[in-house]
C-alpha cells in the first residue's frame, strides 16, 4: 500500500494508540507535541455535530487528531502551500475521513472568501510562531512557512477568524509566550474575547514554553487562567496528564 | 504604647518573623496574601539604591515589606485616603523606616505632579479589583475604595506609571486574570512592554486566582511566563513557597 501513498522523502506514521496513520515529511516538517496538545485543548469545547477549520494544518495532524478527540460533524484543513495540503489529503483518505475531513488548499486571508462568514463554530489554528524577520530561518522553504510568519502573520489569523467565526464560535491558538500579548490584543480588537490561557511547561521548575489561548466572538470578557500543563516529569519521561493528552479520544 | 499609636477599631499586627509590625483597621481594610506575593515579586526586580513608588498603597503593607525584602534606598507609599495614609504613616514610624520610607497622601492620577517625571526604578501596585460598576459593593466606604475602582482605574494606574518611571523602570502589579488581557494591553499601549508573568493558583487542580505582571517602560517585547505559584498544599497547608515568601527577607 505504501509505494502508493507515500512520495519521494514522506513515511507513514502511527499514531498510537488512537486509530490514525499520518504522511509526514521529515526533510520538510513533522509536527509536535505542540498539535498535540492544541487539539485536546481545542476538542474540549467542540461541540457534537459542531463545523470546524483547522487553520496553517500543515500536514493536516490537527485534523486528524480532531476527528477522533472531538465530536465535529465537520473538520476543513486550510493549508497555503500546495504539496503540503496534498499530502495532508491522502492522509485524510488512508484513515478513511474523507466523510468528515476536507482538506482545501488556500490562503487563510483569502478564507472569508472561500468559505464565507460565520460559518465556522470552532476554529483551531497552530500558526508559524516566529515573526517573518525573527530567528534563524530554515533553508527548507516549505519548513520556513511552517515556522515563520511568512505567508501569513498572527493579524492575520485572529482577523480572519473574527470573519470565519460565528457568534460565540471559538478560536483556539497555541503560541509561544512572547507572543500571548500581542495575541490577546489582537483577539480584543477583533473582538475575540480571551476566555481560556493555559500555560504550558517544560517541567516543573521551568519558565512556560507554549501557551494556549482560546477566545470567543463577541463573548463576554472573563478570562479564565487554567492550572499550568506540565510535559515532562524529573526523571524526563512525560507526565500523566500529557499521557493522557496522547491517549485520549 | 499602643494607646499612643493606635485609634478606634485599630489593631498592631506583627509581621513575624520579619521584624515588622503594621497598624491595621479590620473595619476597614486588612491586608491580603496578594500583598505578600506582590512584595517579594516586584522585590526580585528592585535593585540597590533604588527608588520605588508603591500606588494605593492602603495601610502600608507592601511598603514595610519592601523595606526588608529590597535593598531599595526609598520607598514612597502613595494613597488617597486622608485617615489610612496617616495610619499607615504611624506604621512607618513606629517601625522606625522614617528614613527609608515614605507616607504620602495623594491622588495617582496626579502623581507625576507630585512627584515629577521618569523619577522611579520601581513602581509597585495592588490596585482594586473589581470594575466600579461589578460585584457587590462593601457598604464601608473605605472598604470600597480599597476594593472598587472608584478613585481609580486600571487605565489611571498604568498611564500614571507610564509617566512616573525611569526608561526600563518596572512596573509590578497583582490583579484577577481575567483583568490580564486589559492589563496587558494597557501596557502595551503605554510603553510598558509585559516581561514578567506569573499566575498564582490557589492550589494544584484549580484555575488561578491571580495573576502577577511586571513590564518595562520602553522594554523589547519578550515576555517570560514564570513557574505558577502555588498558594496551599492539598492538606490546605501553605506550599514550601509561600512559607518562603512570607519569610524571605
Amino acid at each position: 500500500m505504501n509505494r502508493w501513498l507515500t512520495k519521494e522523502n514522506e513515511r507513514i506514521d502511527d499514531l498510537d494508540p488512537l486509530d490514525l496513520k499520518i504522511i509526514q515529511n521529515p526533510t520538510q516538517f513533522c509536527f509536535g507535541i505542540d498539535a498535540v496538545i492544541l487539539a485536546d485543548f481545542a476538542a474540549k469545547s467542540i461541540k457534537k455535530h459542531a463545523n470546524v477549520l483547522d487553520m496553517c494544518a500543515g500536514n493536516g495532524i490537527i485534523t486528524l487528531l480532531l476527528t477522533h478527540k472531538s465530536e465535529a460533524e465537520r473538520i476543513t484543513a486550510l493549508e497555503i502551500q500546495e504539496d503540503v495540503a496534498e499530502m495532508a489529503d491522502r492522509s485524510i483518505r488512508m484513515n478513511g475521513l474523507e466523510g468528515r475531513a476536507e482538506m482545501v488548499c488556500g490562503d487563510l486571508k483569502r478564507a472569508p472568501e472561500i468559505f464565507g462568514k460565520g460559518v465556522f463554530d470552532n476554529i483551531v489554528c497552530n500558526p508559524p510562531y516566529k515573526e517573518s524577520g525573527g530567528g534563524l530561518r530554515s533553508k527548507n522553504p516549505s519548513a520556513a512557512i511552517a515556522r515563520h510568519e511568512i505567508m501569513c502573520s498572527l493579524e492575520d489569523v485572529v482577523s480572519s477568524a473574527a470573519a470565519l467565526l460565528k457568534p460565540l464560535g471559538k478560536l483556539s491558538v497555541i503560541h509561544r509566550p512572547e507572543r500571548l500579548a500581542d495575541l490577546l490584543i489582537l483577539m480584543k480588537q477583533n473582538k475575540i474575547e480571551p476566555k481560556r490561557l493555559r500555560a504550558v511547561y517544560p517541567s516543573y521548575k521551568k519558565a512556560a514554553s507554549m501557551v494556549l489561548v482560546e477566545g470567543a466572538r463577541g463573548g463576554r470578557p472573563k478570562l479564565i487562567c487554567e492550572p499550568p500543563l506540565y510535559i515532562y516529569e524529573e526523571n524526563g519521561e512525560y507526565t500523566d496528564e500529557i499521557k493522557i493528552i496522547y491517549e485520549r479520544k
